[in-house]
């Protein structure tokens, strides 16, 4: 079940850093480390951070894109420490947590997102999470340790993952089962979804793309949160699709 | 209140933890660290690691003994990661956090003590503690970083704080904010919406009238759960709007 909650860092600066996380992974019950684009990795520091954890380093997973990075995911949560001008749902680290084991449980796949040591993620890199996760913080000192950041983040996990083990109750496997036949979109299905709505709302002229605005954003904050099954998506891309034709003047099934 | 709380480091080999868990507990809001023979402190791994939390080291008190250390206190709670020959009472960090909360809250002193990097705490020092608290950690590798067990526990009593003060924290603000400036659509504009939707449905030919399926009822039951605020409505509203000019053949704004 833990083995679906991948840990994702992003442009990683310290490889020191990178293993503080596996190592706070591995203690946590973690396995799954994915790297974008670390800057230096691997590398004798991360190794000597880890202090034992080199599976997981040596299984790390090292990718181009956040976008590759989520390949499969259906639950994005990304931590961030400041205030954002376009509001996102936003969530304690035991909220976390304990979304993060119940969409497992229901063999979903699920990315906790780490940014960069001074900068964090980037606004657009936000957008690609449903979940904002904010660690509480002193005002005047805010910023975690990465490696401190990931220990929180995935010691919720386990203490959700704990309160979850103790023998599910017949509710519980009763919601694992209708999780399973109502499998969220992936990650990447959203993606491809929000690229063909972004086409179709230029086509019929909703949305100009040198003015784009906030609109995308904003669309993806509303489906994003909208946990969009597979049949749901089934049936928006049609609306798309269909919507395209009339655009570029085709004949559609039925005029009135 | 939080400065009735103080952190016990016990004769910590490595400097770089001292300065990791100043960095830890100055995020957290916690400021009194005192030092239990230090292998070597000063330091400059310790004020690197610290990363800015200088006047956590710079007030740091280091004495000779645990005793010294716990002058004044009234709980005492030492982190311990293995059975003891000898059981005594065991809290996991929540309940740490909640314990040291209640107790600094009616004016007493709480220490939280953590023991050597390799050794932890001798049974001798484990004796002086009231509680030991056990982070849960994967059996197989359960011994955290002293900065990050540091951490996990400044964290669980920053939670508790929170809790306490009923002060709203960082995610409820957001959230009252939100509701407020984000109004939720209404009942009936939700109706109007659906109307809207079902009648463009039809324009661009994608829902047969005479055969709706369950169309509509998926689509209800997708934007019904999302909670769609105005704003989103009003963008929602405009993409039908034009959706449908370009269904009637009306010239609409950009053309490829």
């Amino acid at each position: 079940m833990l083995q679906n909650i991948r840990v994702v860092l992003v442009n990683t600066s310290h490889p020191g850093n990178i293993g503080g996380a596996a190592r706070a992974m591995k203690n946590m019950g973690l396995s799954r480390l994915v790297l974008v684009q670390p800057k230096e990795f691997p590398a004798v520091d991360a190794t000597a951070r880890a202090s034992g954890a080199d599976d997981v380093l040596d299984n790390a997973q090292v990718v181009d894109s956040l976008e590759q990075a989520l390949v499969g995911c259906s639950l994005v949560m990304g931590t961030s420490a400041r205030e954002r001008s376009i509001p996102w749902p936003l969530i304690d680290p035991r909220e976390c947590g304990a979304k993060a084991v119940e969409h497992a449980r229901g063999g979903e796949e699920i990315a906790l997102v780490f940014g960069r040591e001074h900068a964090g993620l980037t606004n657009e890199e936000l957008q690609r999470c449903h979940f904002h996760v904010h660690i509480p913080s002193n005002p005047d000192f805010s910023s975690l340790n990465l490696a401190a950041a990931v220990q929180v983040l995935s010691y919720e996990v386990r203490m959700a993952w704990l309160a979850a083990e103790g023998a599910p109750s017949k509710v519980e496997k009763f919601e694992a089962n209708s999780l399973r036949s109502n499998e969220l979109a992936t990650m990447d299905e959203m993606e491809l979804f929000y690229e063909h709505l972004e086409k179709t709302l230029v086509d019929i002229g909703f949305l100009d793309p040198e003015k784009p605005k906030h609109l995308m954003p904003r669309l993806r904050r509303l489906y994003g949160r909208s946990a969009v099954n597979r049949s749901e998506m089934s049936i928006l891309r049609g609306i798309l699709t269909e919507t395209q034709k009339v655009a570029r003047g085709e004949p559609h099934k039925r005029k009135d």
